[in-house]
């Protein structure tokens, strides 16, 4: 994926892109001796690359996982402390002001997973920790591997987490009294649990087993009408934010141009002549 | 059921209509040759039947349940193409605009049984196939067979699901990386995994013991008084549509008329009385 | 806990409240010999006791239990049944203004614990009946025994549930359709049941089990930054009555002042030097 | 207008409905012998003739106006007082449970005005009492005699508006203040003060001279896109109940096909050679 | 008004109550001498004061305005700086906690008035500055004297407004432009143009003719059935905060019994009679 | 002003960005011999030109105007039509797809006004057409000239308006009525209605007048201080959406930081010293 630039022009320095198919595209986090921890570069290449993915009219679904050992182990209190512990400004109001801009601007990082149409599969290994909840709770489908484990670890420094993970966690997941669990308490989450709970939907048995079988899932979006799968995951999240009888109303706006694609004659034609969906060649989007 | 009739005057020629008790209504989905495939007849009978049901001050409870060997393949692609595939309109945007209007009204299909103030309880055994997923989503309690499994087939197609699924699934269960799964990759969902994510409420070995089990469930709710358990219905609903508070200050401005009935006290009275309220009679509501 | 008074200037009739720590309150429903049924000082005790808790700085985590051999049989209807039954008033609409401020007022018996900012477990043991169930869903964290059950007990007396529980309890479970039945047909739902559909996060033994692991998990809490854990309580309780866009704006406003703390520095501290947080010394909020 | 007919067969009984031209129908209150009250007919007869219309593709705006010496005085007590006073029911619940139905479907009767997508004006002349300021605030455009009084008549017989005026008059005027007082103490609001406060927004020195005006701007209206009008009144109505972000977003969604219309070259092309509207042949919707 | 009292048992310092009828509560702002400007006392009384009118049955409607010179001139600065200008706290987020306490319970002082369900007019003479926008914004009607001036002032002293003007009173007027320019720019707004833009209903020559029609106006509300104007009242600010459609829902939901009054037979008789609905006694509510 | 620079790094060409005082910021639409009209470079460069001025912190206040004879015709049709009327894609659902991609970002063009947080004034002198309605709409204060004229283009080119008008104008006057026939008819509103309805707050003689005047009341808004000045803006908007209680909750969470400025110590002295605003030096923001 040749394209793929940090917005300071030079490539990307703590994520890896690449096109396993051409309508695939791979985000890897990809600061392995560091345990992918979120640095100063990161927070700033995530919106880059997910607005360049979603102005990329071939890629259809998008995989994101991590390098070396774990995924990740969250913000990197290192390279981000004096953002985060020392705002300027005159007086409180100011120093408010600047934090408010600093979180607004983090939010983002993780929003664009969302406001990207193209469906995003995480699949983790090893800890999911701080940031790293707050990631995966913007993706679209989780899947992980028998040794992980995820962590809400912003209580145990004095804060409440601030850039996703109590709005979206409670919206994914079945159990609030789980999640208020795992937010005040930060205590581990296994990956048993977080299949029995509905954080994953699926765990395998270790990273190559889990990365073989977010390939195949991925290719089974990429395979689909993108008019459909895109459409599918831009309802399903305003559904998520509104009543039953708006989301209705949302779709059949969308859906009365949203049908008219040849991609359903295609489709219909694929299955008569059950052949498979991979066969079938749609336009791009 | 004597009554139960289409809107052209005629019997319903997609659904039967039964009364195995007078306060239980048992809608069957009865095309099993064509294994309950939702045909044009469908779409408006459901709509009447339900608008029936909702006013008849008899009926205190609803069964759905398909005919023959599966519940329902969906949607009846041969006799429904020409209004899904060619709207009528001059030009895209009066194309579009009919389009809605058939969305729109195919959306009433199911929104019906939500409406109907009656609790509604379905039972799927086999196959229960796009379209279907829309419909037991607007039901209100979910039970099925070992042998049932659930697909999100509107993908396949080239099309986002516009009836219903992508609303109230995410509302109806837990996990909402299986909706997404389930809604981008169109793969089946078993009895197994539909009851550990909350899908069904309860499994059964096969369809003669769920019907039987279905019926009783029905009976128990049929029993009791029908100012509660319809006004039980109508605020669940409610509540999935707001805030707690607004949930809250409705149930109070709700019952502030609904708790004087005699029913509070002939329910008490047979509770002291360690009698059962099926031998209770409550006034029709 | 000396201050424990009610509005009336007694002590507490219906609650005892001691201090197990000084971050800890243990409010224990005290009735036991009428299995902890809520009587009409319960009603109104429950509101100055939170209103307490909330206004008190030493507080940090709030454990919630019943004496004696269940949790609370529900509303003691003896005590109470003149003010449900009989509402005073001229003709029905004034009998139904008047019903509207008794139920409204019962409301916040409940909503008072989610309003104090302070994170609330509840441990259950035995039954925990009708208004049992309206009164664990407005708390935190859900905790029971292995011989625990739970039974909306509404709709057997003739009414529709309207003091939190058809509000509360479906966001947060993970089954709609188990909801619904529990709501619809009052069935008992024991522990097993109510941990893989979410309700409690865990499930102990028996009540000396549960009542040590929950006061470690509240030792967990209050030993963590006020700053953080209340925040995150509010947080997300107000998430779940918005959509994610409005929560993460509203946290970000919450958090430009709620980061400026000297909490964040001294836990990071303590996280390098490995030490726990229960050796450092936070101010009270 | 032959079509023009009661669901039950008839022609209507309480309304004339003509077709000034073929773009434009008139629907006339007329009861001029009993001051053009609100009889039983009246209340199902509007909800039969708007549905009629918002089907009929050749009429693209709407005239409403009254027959005889006033516009109407309002509900017709003597015809509807045994529906109003004396709803069924063996007990106050069940009285209360027919009265919502009754309530709810005489709401029905006002919201198919803003239901119909095609724009309404209403011209009111003499008095515009009770009922009829719940209709005109259905309406889009309102415009009125010099000689017009309006009235909000529900305090006066002890009841609180409710099918429609408290809902819509706030939002349709620009002074809380004038709504309150008007809504609370049924003072009579006339012409000038109708048109200062925003509820009309042109007054006319008789009713020949308005229905003149009303007949212009009708076609006025009438000559553009129905595409244009229609989906700006959809869009106008949507914004009222919405934040401004999702009435955009909705507006866009609304948009992408709408945009893709004939109406837009054929209406270019006649403002490029400076001719009327009135000569472009749109194509019915 | 005997019962009148502070919560700390004493009478009311800064505000006179009487009852020039039964049915009529007048409520003074009472500290001339200091041109009622809004001390200590004030903040709190205002809520003890109108909880008490909330619950007293006589009271039918409730008139506001105040003694001396001028309405008021908002917040009395010297008593309560130390409130607002120094809250407690060791670090930032503590102060701000505190702060976020006391701005909270600022905003009930004014919230109160809209809480209480009985119609509220506020009569203002001379001038209204700053917290006296807040107070008047929560009024259901305002009216004003020739010499009447209104000023949100708080930009002037560095802070936005935050006790209620900024979100009542763009609902309130209807001009968004102006709106933001008194609030930007704290220009006083005089009565003609208060009148214009609708913040006032009606302009009186001086105070003693504005009060004596405000007590005629609080008389014509009065004299009307409590059920209705109290209803009138709730409804109509629900329907500020809701769309259309869950405002007719809640309103016929709140009439199904709220109709069942024998004030309905009462005023239709009255009105047959052609007597004044003074000499009609109602229940009291 | 010479940071002002358009995102492709040249200065703008549609915009003149200047700098009356330090505090001020004038931008001009810029085309005078087109009169003004929106073309490709417009929609872009109002984006850049506001996203700078939102992060230029000696910035406290923005006065938008319009070069040469008129204020604008609106969008450059000639400029912009291939966007418009021939989206790109392989089939319908394709070119809607980027239809609303485009129509999206086009709302953006005014949105950002709305997100800047510095007031905008707008001065309007002569003609303000279509897309400049959608402008002058998403500022704070409207001004406008005596011979000034506004109107909503869209219909008479066939289609609803689609960046702005639709959404904001019904919250920015005080006639529903006149919106709609605004809308509607594309008839023109001259500056004597735009006064008695509210869409400007003061109306001037001629553009030089009008332009001192806006200079002055800019100067009266960039003296105070820009923690009050600009949280009031933020608030006033977010009012508009959503709920009052909703608006105090944000309020209070927006202050309890907000109020901690120096500020409001230095804005009471200067008041409490008879001094001028002017002569106080606030902190920049």
């Amino acid at each position: 994926y040749n394209g793929a630039m940090s917005s300071s022009g030079g490539p990307f320095t703590s994520l890896v892109v690449s096109r396993p198919t051409e309508a695939i595209t791979h985000v890897e986090l990809n600061r392995p001796e560091k345990r992918n921890a979120m640095n100063r570069a990161f927070w700033s290449e995530m919106v880059d690359c997910f607005n360049q993915i979603a102005d990329d009219p071939e890629c259809r679904v998008v995989v994101v996982s991590g390098a070396g050992k774990i995924f990740t182990a969250g913000i990197d209190l290192m390279d981000m402390a004096s953002d985060v512990l020392q705002p300027e400004g005159d007086d409180t109001a100011r120093q408010s002001w600047n934090m408010r801009k600093i979180i607004t601007k983090y939010q983002e990082t993780f929003s664009v997973i969302e406001k990207c149409p193209k469906p995003v599969l995480v699949a983790v290994h090893g800890a999911c920790v701080g940031g790293g909840v707050d990631l995966i709770t913007a993706c679209d489908i989780r899947l992980c591997t028998q040794d992980a484990w995820f962590q809400i670890k912003e209580v145990d420094i004095g804060l409440a987490a601030d850039v996703g993970t109590l709005q979206r966690l409670p919206k994914v997941i079945g159990s609030r009294s789980l999640v208020n669990e795992l937010a005040l308490t930060a205590r581990k989450l296994y990956a048993d649990e977080a299949k029995s709970c509905g954080l994953v939907s699926r765990v395998f048995m270790d990273k190559e087993v889990m990365m073989a079988a977010a390939m195949e899932m991925a290719g089974e979006i990429a395979c689909r009408s993108p008019v459909a799968t895109q459409g599918t995951k831009i309802n399903l999240i305003y559904s998520r934010d509104h009543s039953v009888a708006e989301g209705l109303d949302y779709m059949a706006t969308w859906n009365m141009s949203m049908l008219q694609t040849q991609d359903v004659m295609k489709s219909a034609q694929a299955a008569m002549e059950k052949k498979s969906l991979k066969t079938v060649p749609f336009s791009k989007l």
